[in-house]
């Protein structure tokens, strides 16, 4: 558990001696989503989660970046949980050498949970689209550090090793980085975006979406390359096979609330396939960097090498 | 989806008035745990978990013999969903064709999502032991279907094709069924076990365990081998590798409730193995069978032959 940070009882106590959120009841250490360390704790008050968010993952200057975009869904009414302020009224203390924030606790179903209908899925697109909706007036701004020009470098820095996962992983990783870098869109509205909206980060009410969470990702680009990743996500079933219904609900659902315009809706395959890209790569870069002992299994790229080629095949 | 049986809101609309639980809600189904429909139901009176028990996995006389079970452990104060009755007192009802339980949905943070701190692995082994502290008073029996004998009729109908996985895995899994055939206890305290004890079917409330989920691979055989079958699951980290602290505390835990005799404490190496061998070949099974298209991916059975040669050379 090394990626971890431990947060003793008598720890948790001081940290609450910081917020107005009531009295210690218990913790537990939430072992799913491994990016950071985030615990249940239940005081007299409620179910809250804490996040130490780790060097390794978040850049401290990130997060009054995020818990301000989270305020800020909030305050236009899109589904997320509350943050809570410290007594003195900042957005995050440092505990144990961590940005830490405190969350409301997300109750209802997580969406990996639900089965993908058609409902589901249109309200996942709806709760997206809410979310670029509103960004147009958030003014904060932050650079995506796995944009575009980060797959460019991960290509050069993996490509070399990647054969050792699949051969010819390489030479398809490089022609597919040509086409991209020819086709790149360069001129599609911009805002901030989640970058991380797979399924497991919205919850439902029955078949109503209700909230989204987990917010390190968060940056600015297109909106577009925001709804690709997802799409990338959603509309795959458990045997790695496109669902064209999942599809076309969630795509309906995000449109009804943010039509895309023409261009955005001419650049999506290729988003389709740079979202593909992005995860093959990531996912490759933790699987060649893995450690024996690590706790954390690494992803597998491959998954995303699928989707990647059929992304090559498809037109939307 | 084709594992799934569908259910729209006028079929549970129907369902609802053979019960006194109140109103229709809402309803969604539930992805996770795929051996049976579960759908998670709204009510006015609150939230229930509704399971249809699809006849590829579950034979319909056994589902009396399943509940009837959780109802012995909820009035012996094991920590347990309720079951809910019909209006006319039934344990269960025939819809859409398969025997139908409602239950009590579980609060509290599922055993696989937390951390495995020493004391969330010794109260998941306390709480088992309580299961088959009070099981030596449940009356009833039923074979289990995935028992020793089971291993050996699979074993012989899936070696020809088990090379087709990893090579050598056919003479691997023969030498080790002569070694079971062997050693395998014969007279080992026996009565109604869980049969999946894994973290997903415990849900704690901080880190105290209060309750097991789950109940259709509940049988009766040894309890050492529901033991066995749990430390197979429980003791591995997410790198499959064999935490040695875990396994002191869940031992720790559950003879504080439930003192092993010495023959079990000497035939545990041997079910250790069997448990890591049943699930070798139930998921060498599932992927050997696997069709393309299939809803549900199959477990790598990779997994449990890693863990069977770990334990192997393990005397616990």
């Amino acid at each position: 558990m090394a990626v971890y940070t431990d947060v003793s009882e008598a720890e948790m106590h001081a940290l609450l001696q910081l917020y107005d959120i009531g009295d210690y009841h218990s913790h537990v250490g939430i072992q799913a989503g491994v990016s950071n360390s985030n615990f249940i704790l239940k005081t007299d008050q409620g179910k809250f989660v804490v996040t130490l968010f780790e060097p390794h993952r978040v850049r401290e200057e990130d997060v009054g970046f995020f818990l301000s975009y989270v305020d800020h869904l909030k305050a236009h009414g899109v589904g997320c949980p509350q943050t809570y302020k410290t007594k003195e009224g900042a957005l995050y203390t440092v505990f144990k050498d961590r940005p830490t924030g405190i969350f409301e606790f997300m109750r209802g179903t997580c969406g990996d949970i639900a089965i993908h209908t058609p409902k589901i899925c249109s309200e996942g697109g709806a709760l997206l689209a809410k979310m670029h909706k509103v960004g147009d007036s958030f003014e904060h701004e932050a650079p995506n550090l796995f944009g575009f020009e980060k797959l460019n470098e991960w290509s050069k820095s993996l490509c070399p090793q990647a054969n050792q996962i699949q051969e010819d992983l390489c030479a398809a990783i490089e022609s597919e980085m040509a086409y991209l870098n020819k086709n790149w869109p360069k001129d599609l509205p911009v805002g901030p975006i989640h970058g991380d909206y797979f399924d497991d980060n919205v919850f439902y009410d029955g078949e109503t979406a209700i909230g989204v969470i987990d917010f390190h990702f968060v940056c600015t680009d297109f909106y577009l390359i925001d709804l690709a990743i997802a799409l990338s996500a959603w509309c795959f079933n458990g045997a790695n096979h496109w669902e064209e219904e999942r599809y076309r609900s969630f795509i309906q659902g995000y449109e009804a609330v943010r039509p895309l315009s023409d261009k955005e809706r001419a650049a999506l395959p290729v988003l389709l396939r740079g979202a593909a890209m992005r995860f093959l790569l990531s996912r490759l870069e933790e699987k060649l960097n893995y450690k024996d002992g690590d706790f954390v299994v690494p992803h597998d790229p491959l998954v995303y090498f699928e989707r990647l080629k059929f992304f090559q095949t498809y037109d939307g």
